[in-house]
């Protein structure tokens, strides 16, 4: 087993290297970069979909979508209006990792670039293990997942700087205690910035780009 | 590389071999298993609660649970009606393997078990790659999750013996097509045995129950 843990272990320090490489060069392209996480379906494509048209007219967007198969959500974040869109896809492994996020790099014109949204692949767990390099990690929740996730995905909540709860439009519909799912995540990443949201109505969509535009800026200066 | 990939390759296997021990030792004692997968709160513990009163008067049912952190879910399967309830937390490893299985079978009294649902974390790419030695696999999709994830997620519809769509009390409220939904599962999995219900309403659910009554018949003969 001491073989295979410090192959592991060579593993994970040669992919926080290579993060570090990558947010180096993000920055000297002055390119600030979001990696997106979520489970399958909590809305990370619907989320970059409203994001978009809403920066259209101030920051040059792009986009990196991670998946195991397709190219369905570049495909989708092209329509919306991103100035260029990646779509990397694993060849099954469950996460992007700092290799893959380089390669993606490497396909972008970067100085034609203020604003990069790396999304993951559907996943809670092993997403937050890896490191891409980017100056932001934001976790889409969703109503439809249930109140107990913070809970469950210790890992998860406690490593990201923002959180999207979205599809709060089906609240009506579905058992979901928002008390207890905030208390959840208090417990783990004590005064997370949390925007709960809908992007099927746009309830709630602009707090969250403002966020966006406020970091973009303080990164600029 | 290389040493990493017959690392790999050995952990894989011994996997393979302990799932056929489990199975073994199931046959043996005459309890059919069932190893339940889905994204996070796509319904899995839910689904247990739906079925775990339909069969208390004709089957003794037992529930191994396995979670990143917490025993909400064994509690809940306690609650329901369980007759012994197992939870494994698998401290941050994103699938159920064949040892943590193993494991879980030995704190139980499998002389007194007809059937064991082994519910997987809640992970749509992971799971599928580690056989537990279960004799069914059974993925419970969500209608809130979307309709394109079976062409995003393969490997988890290609390999599964059963299909659930759960939340379809939803359906009104989403931009669900499930002819899409369908289709991409048709090109994976032709044949594959779907049972649309909600755990909410508990409509549909007779169907799966039968489904895994038939099963069970089937095994003990």
């Amino acid at each position: 087993m001491s073989e295979r843990i410090s192959v592991v272990e060579n593993i994970m320090g040669a992919n926080d290297r290579l993060a570090e490489d990558n947010r180096a060069r993000l920055d000297a392209a002055g390119v600030f970069a979001v990696n997106l996480m979520a489970s399958p379906g909590a809305g990370k494509t619907s989320l970059i979909e409203q994001t978009l048209p809403r920066l259209a007219d101030q920051l040059r967007l792009a986009v990196i979508d991670g998946d195991i198969a397709t190219s369905i959500d570049a495909d989708r974040a092209a329509a919306a209006g991103a100035v260029a869109s990646v779509q990397i896809n694993t060849g099954g492994q469950c996460h992007l990792d700092a290799v893959m996020l380089q390669q993606g790099l490497g396909q972008l014109d970067l100085s034609q670039i203020d604003l990069l949204l790396v999304e993951n692949v559907g996943n809670l767990v092993c997403p937050a293990d890896f490191r891409l390099g980017t100056h932001k990690s934001v976790l889409v929740a969703s109503v439809p997942e249930g109140d107990d996730k913070p809970y469950k995905y210790p890992g998860m909540y406690r490593g990201v700087d923002a959180l999207v709860i979205n599809k709060t439009d089906l609240l009506p519909y579905i058992p979901f205690k928002m008390d207890y799912f905030r208390r959840g995540v208090e417990v783990l990443n004590a005064g997370l910035v949390t925007f709960p949201l809908s992007c099927k109505t746009g309830e709630g969509v602009d707090a969250w780009v403002a966020w966006i535009v406020e970091n973009v800026q303080t990164f600029k200066r």
